[in-house]
């Protein structure tokens, strides 16, 4: 018998269990995170958009099972809270674990999160790269 | 006297009015569209993150008077609509408008908007460098 799905409160609680279930490469956990809808976007860096919980599921499959295991690190979360809809922006520092000299890479991600019967869950995930850190970050500063 | 700003009825109102006054090079227009909020976000493929209208504005102002013009042509819309916050996800194929030679870049955008009290207006624009066409995408058609 499945066990009963994670119920988040909080957009926060869904995403810090997106990020720990990457981290953990646990599939199953990290699609309990997911709404699930046919109509969820998944975007990874130069990829194309993945659209739908079983092609999303597909993907990170494939991700997780690699076997090519990786620290994602969020940082500097900008959120903008809604009743029904909430995005957060974050900043991800990704390690490859079998990497030893310190080397990552940044990516910026929109996380879009829906407050559903069931608590919140993703909605969208966009990763992309970005050549700048969030100390570069252009935040009420330009003047 | 400032003419009086117009009031986007749909989202999709308020995506047309971007991306015409992206390709117009009209930051006025342009800036309408964003909400009016030291919170909104604007990512570049690449770039960091901006955050803030000031930003947003100072950042497209350099963009749109570089004098390097661009068409960008917006495709393949995937719309998770909401009472008060809709997302669109959106392929943009950008072409330099000084090439002849018909080469473009592909980019793929989520664009996130708000209802307030003056219409729909973008509250977020993610765009980011893709290696993927829309003929590429995977939808409903891995299995």
């Amino acid at each position: 018998m499945p066990l009963k799905k994670p119920i988040y409160a909080t957009p926060r609680d869904a995403e810090q269990a997106m990020y720990d279930a990457m981290n953990r490469a646990d599939l199953e956990a990290f699609m309990n995170v997911w709404a699930e809808d046919e109509e969820i976007v998944c975007i990874l860096p130069n990829g194309p958009r993945i659209v739908g919980y079983a092609n999303v599921r597909e993907t990170w499959r494939h991700i997780l099972e690699e076997g090519q295991r990786f620290i994602i690190n969020p940082t500097n979360t900008h959120s903008l809270p809604g009743m029904l809809m909430t995005v957060h922006s974050v900043y991800e520092t990704i390690t490859l674990a079998e990497r030893n000299d310190g080397s990552s890479v940044q990516v910026l991600a929109t996380n879009i999160f829906i407050r559903s019967a069931v608590g919140w869950r993703l909605l969208v995930h966009h990763a992309s790269a970005t050549l700048a850190t969030p100390d570069e970050e252009i935040i009420k500063t330009l003047h």
